[in-house]
């Protein structure tokens, strides 16, 4: 019988977990510099925690399911609502709270490049603070953890803010704004004539929607905005209060970071409960799906609980992100140097060959044991497979003398050295 | 409206979260330091991958369901069909392998003290090498991450065979073997009259069952096996080989460590594919479920694949660990020592303390910065709440003489130092 893993689904061997659990490592490691802690929850929820939100478009791509009690229960779409229930469900933590969390999500969605049925997705939020501060911290957190993967220069961050384009929108007359962003959302993936239609169909009138469309369409540098408040508030000037904590969120961000950062009106995120600052990460070339997303969703913690706590945070999935370091060669295995293969080429060393192997451990070194009973050559063969920097040869005449061939497995050099002046020459 | 997670998950926060965290990073570390790689597979499965080798126990106790597209899947209970369908997928794979994983698994069981309806389980496993070393490797890997937990003394591990069971069971002229192997894994859970009568009713002659039960009492410290040997001989010569096989591998086990190693003839394992070595690790004071289980399975890759491969691993929960390295007094935030708090206390320092924050971070430092516009007070006792060594104290002063104030928090001195000075004093 034959079995194959699901569609969407991925069969991970070391030669690509060991470089992503690495990557995991590293992006664990600059949280923790923020002052972000890890937390978990569980992978199913009940279903219910999604329809308060996210709505019935979400609900339809999720690996949901009736289980054996009778609940109508869910693999996690995505981490935001049960990281909120958390957070609400203890009322005394002190606040800010900065928190991030590494589960697997699920969609049941078309698999395509850079979308799977099942990923990792790294979160980080911050509650508790309302100030363009705290933005400024988040975005430039994801920078930081990018930048820290090698991959400044190699992507740009688009920013844009809720409020500012509801207030936009409303200055231009339009009625049905959820409809009209969600339209916006599609900027990038139709052309302007359906675009131009889209709007004309949501009730927005042609000038209207001529304004629209060149604020979709234009991207301004972080250092070009005061020109770009200049124009819109000669649009209207009740949009300076907005349009102000937009650009001194995107000045503080530009401390973290000289990748690209730029304010990009077709960026609206398709969920629909941010209200403030949104933000994406795009590979520079635009070859591949969003590496990051996020943004300012205030509202959500009164509507699952009687609190009302201010929230900051995004998710970013390993599937992009390892395309991306793929492409920028910053994905390999890094074999630690101090990593030995220990042959044994005669019965007789088996005990000396076992100790050994566990006191190089204790000392801090890799050590594989060859327990094949095989020639030589095939395990000076497996040393290299292994990627060990050195092999250790151990037959009856080492055993004898209480002493060890060491081979460098780069020049394959060898030479006889004491027991003990090899164990003390280990660093730990 | 109010969200709980499901009976018998959990939401782990930072005081629960890091230390596991923490305790999962030093065991995937001593296990790379056995030349053991990391893999990841999917947490759904076709439910048949469980069938063919697990029974419909098994099957009835999974979280399993029909998904959108018609198909009988589950969440895995347990992480060895994946491993072995990743082994026997790719037919080039040098042996022997060494994989470990760390995936989330799933049992829809009632939920009690030690047995979660989710849990993280570590698994390790050597392909391709059916010998004693290779058996003890894979419990000597068990000890050594227990050990460097800091569990030394604390467990002890139980060892058996299930070939050397299975021989001495027909030597006694058991038919039903299968049926008394489940009677004999109760036997510490049901009092010894009920233990005789199931014996009785599975065909057992009376002086056989006086012989198991005695055997199933008996725990034989490694050190005393020759007597073992010499005892079961007397019963059958014909099980030399198999004894001889076990006392060879515990002699190699107990290199590894310093806790007890007994032979124990009631640890059998609950499922049926186990063809060798069985192990499993306790809390010395029998309070807990078992620590970790594993064994040799050679049967199983010629089930599921046309290969065969010897193979043998264990699988270790995080739930009964935790309640142990708690009970030990081993489960806490382990709070780097480099950790700073960046008080802001006027305006005009704001910029200064988003700098050096970034700065200091980029020295390896962990760095808090408060955001919040609050009191030095409050400022500080959050510094305490997060465990910072240091608060650094920005103000007008400080701006405008380039220095910053920094505060010892553990006995409240403080001292102005240039932020040159201050920088270059930090150790990356």
């Amino acid at each position: 019988m034959k079995f194959e893993s699901l569609r969407g689904f991925r069969d991970i061997y070391p030669e690509d977990a060991e470089p992503r659990d690495r990557m995991l490592s590293e992006i664990k490691k600059v949280a923790r510099s923020f002052g972000y802690q890890i937390i978990d929850f569980p992978s199913v929820e009940p279903l219910d925690l999604y329809r308060i939100k996210s709505g019935e478009e979400l609900v339809s791509q999720t690996f949901s399911f009736t289980d054996k009690g009778g609940r109508e229960v869910t693999l996690i779409p995505e981490a935001t609502p049960s990281v909120v229930r958390m957070l609400t469900s203890k009322k005394d933590l002190p606040k800010p709270v900065r928190w991030f969390s590494l589960p697997k999500i699920w969609r049941y969605e078309e698999p395509q490049s850079g979308r799977l049925r099942e990923h990792v997705q790294f979160n980080a939020d911050i509650f508790g603070l309302d100030t363009p501060e705290a933005d400024a911290e988040i975005v430039g957190l994801a920078c930081t953890i990018l930048d820290s993967l090698g991959l400044a220069g190699n992507y740009e961050i688009r920013i844009n803010h809720r409020k500012l384009m509801d207030e936009i929108l409303r200055a231009l007359g339009v009625v049905d704004i959820p409809r009209v962003f969600g339209i916006i959302d599609r900027f990038r993936k139709i052309d302007r004539q359906e675009f131009m239609n889209s709007l004309g169909e949501a009730g927005v009138s042609q000038d209207s929607a001529r304004i629209i469309e060149k604020l979709a369409s234009s991207r301004v540098k972080a250092d070009d905005s005061a020109g770009l408040i200049q124009s819109l508030m000669e649009m209207n000037n009740d949009l300076r209060e907005s349009l102000e904590r937009v650009v001194s969120t995107i000045r503080m961000i530009s401390y973290y970071t000289s990748s690209e950062i730029v304010m990009d009106f077709s960026t609206v995120r398709g969920l629909s409960y941010y209200t403030g600052l949104v933000f994406e990460a795009f590979d520079i070339r635009g070859e591949l799906r969003a590496i990051l997303g996020g943004g300012r969703y205030n509202g959500l913690s009164s509507l699952i609980s009687d609190q009302d706590i201010p929230a900051i945070g995004f998710g970013m999935g390993d599937v992009v992100l390892e395309l991306l370091l793929k492409r920028t060669n910053l994905w390999h295995k890094d074999i630690s140097g101090n990593r030995y293969y220990v042959c044994t080429v005669s019965d007789d060393a088996a005990s000396f060959s076992l100790k050994l192997s566990i006191d190089l451990r204790k000392k801090g070194a890799d050590v594989i044991r060859d327990m094949g009973k095989r020639s030589l050559s095939a395990q000076l063969r497996s040393a290299s497979v292994n990627g060990c920097s050195y092999a250790i040869i151990l037959g009856t005449k080492e055993v004898s003398t209480g002493s060890i061939t060491i081979r460098n497995m780069s020049d394959g050099r060898q030479e006889a050295i004491s027991i003990e002046e090899f164990l003390s020459s280990i660093k730990k």
